[in-house]
């Protein structure tokens, strides 16, 4: 996965603003399994894209539902697991030099005069595409926010989802809520450049690696590292309150407060684009997976059909026929012969970063 | 592939012949990258399945023409060789121990009155089948065969495609013709079983490893293998006439002729079953993959939809809601939940060989 942050992080330098829309050909909602190799179908068709996903790093539902579980039916791949899977779709996808823009989602689709699609993200990137893919799965995967009155203006200031550098923290006194590996991490981490730190959980039982709940038994015996139980009720930005399972009331004096309360997916604003959904999913026809918006297309999970399983297999296949279907689009009134990797020198060439 | 050569001959005790048809869930035609794929998903939904191919080893196209070159768009593996991917996918289907037989093609297909379907092979075995699923490629890799008047009743005795064991030449005078690697290696092989080996080819060049000519050559300098330049006119199975470049003929006194003129793929008897065939491939839907033949299904480069690419990693999406589809035919009224190699016990106990 370190290719692929690096990606991420060059990837930083293609996100530039407002002011300056992103042109491509393609631009791929989701940096799963199926949108990775979307933009392997579309590189070897000479399609340039860009990749939107609402997580930090590429993988998707492969990286954070089962990262290091098996996988026995990708074909051809015995036995694999999501992360070793991911890692060599990054590394299949790496000659063509894919552009990752990292946690962030696509907020608005809107189709322009001239057909093709403008796009922007939460964090402010703009793209006009002529082509888009949907292959966003189950949804964004978004940290689960506390829903507490008045917190959302405090976020990225004294309330912060994904901490990003714990720099930022130095010297000061953070809370972090939560209760799972995430959590323990992040809290253990802070312990070198907070002042005071205090994890709250709403119970003395861990979700999280044996060991990383022994280095926390340890850090807390230390007196380094505060361990609070109980459920935050009220937040201030100075000052957490929090309802103890006792049923008292404790408040904490903070500068800080880091909420890892796991993630889950959300379909968020793709409910918005006018696309018919059937049960949270878009209905495509067979031939060329788009749905009925011209040029947009879906793939993988979130996608439905006669016939439809929800298999990671499937969508590779479905993001072939859907690149094949974007030529139409790309290359409009040119016809574009089917090229086998085996045989093709352009291929060939292509592969090799040429 | 030695794992697979030696189900080859456990296959053989598998096709007893016409007096025992052996009854299967599935049959498939064809042990191709998409056939063994087939089985596999089949076996996950346990569903029995049997592999007849017309080739002495599996591996269908994959093998017989780039064995060994590139492959590329496999998905989540950046680089594989034909060999490669059906060694792999032979290990994926192992749990699973596949019925396979080889060197026999499918050559009649009927429906049973109770509704199963009817099958015999070229070599005699019979199967009763609830479903079959064809995975027949470009068609039957069959040597292609010399055209002589009269040398057809000769086959077996004085004429042979596939020598298989070379022990029955002992003693004899052979002649091998072709010059491919298949020719080269049979004619070296050959002088340590016949008393005499003639290498007949059309020119003297030949089509094969710079070793294995090189070989041919010093067994030729040793007078240990005769080599000879020509086409073949006539053979009456113990004298084949031969017109050579210059214009003359010869004639070479024999016990058998081994002709290696390469294989070619054939449609063959798949034509006469009643499919509705467009350009020689099987219409299909794309729910389920099915022909017009109720139970009977068509995957990867044999049958044709809208939107269908001849690529491999289709195939193995087609042979899975092939398999899907079958559920309704081997567990009729049931309904058979969509279950994950990654979190289900019971796939992963059938994983195990279980």
């Amino acid at each position: 996965m370190e290719g692929q942050d690096r990606q991420a992080v060059g990837a930083g330098a293609l996100t530039p603003g407002a002011d300056a829309p992103i042109q491509t050909d393609a631009l791929i909602i989701g940096a799963g399994p199926v949108g990775l190799f979307q933009a392997f179908q579309l590189g070897l068709l000479e399609i340039s894209s860009h990749i939107v996903d609402a997580l930090p790093h590429a993988g998707g539902q492969c990286v954070e539902l089962y990262g290091d579980k098996p996988i026995y039916d990708i074909p051809g791949v015995p036995a694999t697991t999501g992360r070793g899977l991911v890692a060599s779709l990054l590394q299949q996808l790496a000659p063509f030099k894919p552009h990752f823009h990292l946690g962030q989602q696509i907020a608005t689709l809107v189709q322009r005069d001239d057909g093709r699609w403008a796009l922007g993200t939460t964090r402010g990137a703009q793209f006009i595409a002529r082509t888009v893919f949907i292959a966003a799965g189950v949804g964004a995967f978004v940290p689960r926010r506390l829903t507490l009155d008045g917190i959302d203006a405090l976020e990225g200031d004294r309330l912060f989802y994904h901490p990003g550098a714990l720099d930022r923290f130095h010297g000061q006194a953070v809370v972090v809520n939560g209760g799972d590996d995430a959590a323990l991490d992040t809290a253990l981490a802070l312990t070198g450049h907070a002042a005071e730190v205090t994890l709250l959980h709403r119970r003395d039982v861990f979700q999280a690696d044996e060991a990383k709940v022994e280095a926390l038994r340890t850090q807390v015996a230390a007196g380094t590292l505060q361990l609070r139980i109980g459920q935050p009720t009220a937040f201030d930005g100075s000052q957490l309150t929090v309802s103890t399972p006792e049923g008292t009331t404790l408040t904490l004096a903070l500068d800080a407060l880091v909420v890892c309360n796991g993630i889950s997916p959300r379909l968020g604003p793709i409910a918005d684009w006018g696309l018919a959904l059937e049960r949270k999913q878009i209905p495509v026809d067979t031939g060329k997976f788009e749905t009925q918006l011209p040029g947009v297309f879906a793939v993988g999970d979130i996608n439905t059909y006669p016939g439809k399983r929800k298999l990671i297999l499937c969508g590779f296949h479905e993001a072939t026929l859907a690149a094949w279907g974007a030529t139409a689009y790309v290359f409009p009134g040119k016809a574009v012969p089917l090229q086998y990797t085996t045989t093709s020198p352009r291929l060939q060439a292509l592969l090799k970063g040429g």
